[in-house]
């Protein structure tokens, strides 16, 4: 039967809320998504909010997530830094173990990690970094890292044993490399909500993308990353899962 | 012979180095310390030197505890906040949490939790936020606390189900009510090699503490707080542990 | 015509954008207040966006004043802190000179500080961290210090020789006594724009504010406080600001 | 009469004390050096400790420098991060303004900046931070920059209009390119007293360094920079100064 069997996992940030002041609209986005990668207090994130929200996820059955990042709140982990190997993978535990506490207290788990900002983009060139992080996460145990295809990283963790999944951006233009358009281009953001059901699609069905071109890129993804940080951005996805309802697509976990 | 049986648990506070900057001599320390109160990176410690002490705790069989504090890196943990009791019990399970990862790398289990300066002092008298430490460490698991003897947590942890370690402290004089002599007072610090080494073996031997008019106070003491944070106190301790040695009293965890 | 000696100074808190998060619509808020309580880092802030927002109130001729808070980014300042005096007046000098050199360098100047969340609430009635708060004010010069008029911190400042502004809330009801209904009960917020519009109104005649049991208290309030951190709280502000002008008020900062 | 003109600026970097925890002995330092470069709060220091520094620096005499740093405690400042420059520049006013308040409050004002850490290795290659910092300098005021002889930031600064002040190192080995032997070389830090008081005798009389392989390198130092972060630093600094003394040369700021 038609639709029956396809399935896309759909992950946004959240938990990022610190001091009491929201930054993305996470009620509405945990009953969306089926990943859900909550900060772990180092680029944002309290642990009071943060254990508000994977109780949360823990409650709607999303899964948990842990998104490490630098230590740099002022920077909400989106400046490059220069770390010390070691250092970077130490942080990269500490912050697992402290969200897998509060998660199992949630009676959930963490069961993938994904890095944030500026480490996220470090990671998929600087091969130093990456292999500090999958030394991070290997240290914690062995579970799936979220990445860029085509990242230096995935190699990295590929080599180390770990699970990667490969994600794609629901609303971000591709070049036909693979690599995305940089924001200070007008065409970086897909604004039309066809193209971005159209992106779900693809994933869904082949894990494949279309870059700007028109070239088709098979990343092999098998997640979505969503936003919720602007009303905008939650309307926006709200249209996608209904039109992913209505074409027989179940959002569900990459696990 | 009979001082075979007799042994005792000597703890101190270590892993605060932050940023490269030791607060104390943890290497010297954990020569001789059978319990390491492990800083966890609220009041003090970044992952990477907590991640350094774990591992030498590890090696040398030191039990490691996780010293959980107030967010107050720059009170060092030492001024009492007035936490909403969700957003407490969240961060000591954060705390614990995340030293747990870093202490499995090491090989190495967090096996009690103790509360650091102003926690440690305010839940030994205020229901609220001890409630809310029992909370946050029965969120983490069924962990002993290491905790003032006579203090209201103490009653709370117990209530809970709680395993509590009561623990004397090696060279602070006790009033008769079982309470510190504050350290305003000119007599607050014990600087007498004799009477520190009396301390622990009264403790070895009874678990009691004598209190500066000679009251024996039947504390139940379990664990000797010794501290590394001068030079001069890493010689008075190291003095201490030969004579003990010598007295034929063996330096071993509670557990 | 009577109205057009009427003025009123409209306070607000802005500035308080952390790692690019927005915790209220600053642009909108500058467009309508005289006094812009701007974040100072300690609370809430960083130093880029402070810059931008002491940028904004320049160019509008709003006047800058000092937010001073408890360092406590995670608790947004909510959370009372014991701090040794001493350190409270040092942290107060310090954000207040950080902030001078931000407004400094666009072309305006610190002209009065308001205490923030927790600070604000504790001094009204506790003398030590009034005075530390005073003696930090009076370090970096003579400043004036905007408060809650009753509280211990008024006879405190005008003792020490500063200048005190004292202000009342927007949309909060007040009890008999003149402090504020707490939040805790149902009708501890105005909702009702018409009667938000008198209260502003009444201060802006009389200096008075009227209780919930309609006894006038007299407050001499210098300063009314109003919000910006909701899309709701902007519109009802927009709202009183209109009929504000149509009443002949001028907004003007009271220095 | 020879000698009795000579005169060098010692400087060393103070005010470091996190949480009471010291990284120098400040008190020693300040009967030594002439110029004290102190923490600002964004790599080390808390307002308290900095007050007292700066407190015990007026009474000594000794001028007041701004010790600016990446915001980044627990990599003490150490570890580059991308910033964007106007963040940067946003942070270094920030901080001048911070210790400047606490600075008047103390009798004195602060007379220079120097960059620490990884931000004065980076500006002395990176010209994109190079003028971050002399922006935000010069957004302060007028006031001279101390830097590494020969770097980017040198070129930048005076560009800017602003007073430069090379300084050179006390104890480290220079490449006869004016490159510092780096720390991973054996040959990187010279222990020798004698050694290290001819490299003060050099400065003191040409503003000459002699490289590693005997060349003399012009470089214009006005500055020498030491070090009291361990008891064996304090004392070689200390006969250092004695052998000053004798040989007549006199410790006065570069002012």
């Amino acid at each position: 039967m038609a639709g029956s069997d396809l399935c896309i996992d759909l992950n946004a940030d959240l938990g990022e809320t610190t001091g009491g002041n929201p930054v993305a609209d996470d009620a509405a986005m945990l009953e969306m998504v089926s990943s859900a990668n909550v900060a772990t207090g180092f680029h944002a994130g309290d642990p009071y909010s943060i254990s508000k929200t994977v109780k949360a996820a823990a409650e709607r059955g999303v899964v948990v997530g842990a998104h490490v990042g630098y230590n740099d709140m002022a920077g909400f982990g989106r400046r490059f830094i220069d770390y010390n190997p070691a250092e970077l993978a130490s942080e990269v535990t500490y912050q697992i173990g402290a969200l897998e506490a509060l998660a199992r207290a949630a009676g959930t788990r963490v069961q993938y990690v994904k890095p944030h900002g500026a480490l996220y983009n470090t990671i998929a060139r600087d091969e130093k970094q990456a292999k500090a992080v999958v030394d991070g996460v290997r240290a914690f145990g062995d579970i799936p890292l979220m990445l860029l295809p085509g990242g230096v990283a995935v190699d990295v963790a590929e080599k180390a044993g770990l699970t990667v999944v490969r994600e794609a951006f629901s609303d971000r233009n591709y070049n036909p490399d693979g690599t995305l358009v940089p924001r200070s281009e007008d065409n970086a953001v897909m604004h039309d909500a066809d193209e971005v059901v159209k992106r779900v699609y693809d994933v869904a069905t082949t894990g494949s993308i279309t870059a700007v071109d028109g070239t088709t890129l098979q990343v092999d993804a098998q997640s979505v990353c969503t936003h919720g940080d602007s009303p905008g951005a939650v309307e926006l996805l709200r249209g996608m899962v209904r039109r992913l309802a209505d074409d027989g697509i179940e959002i569900r976990s990459f696990l």
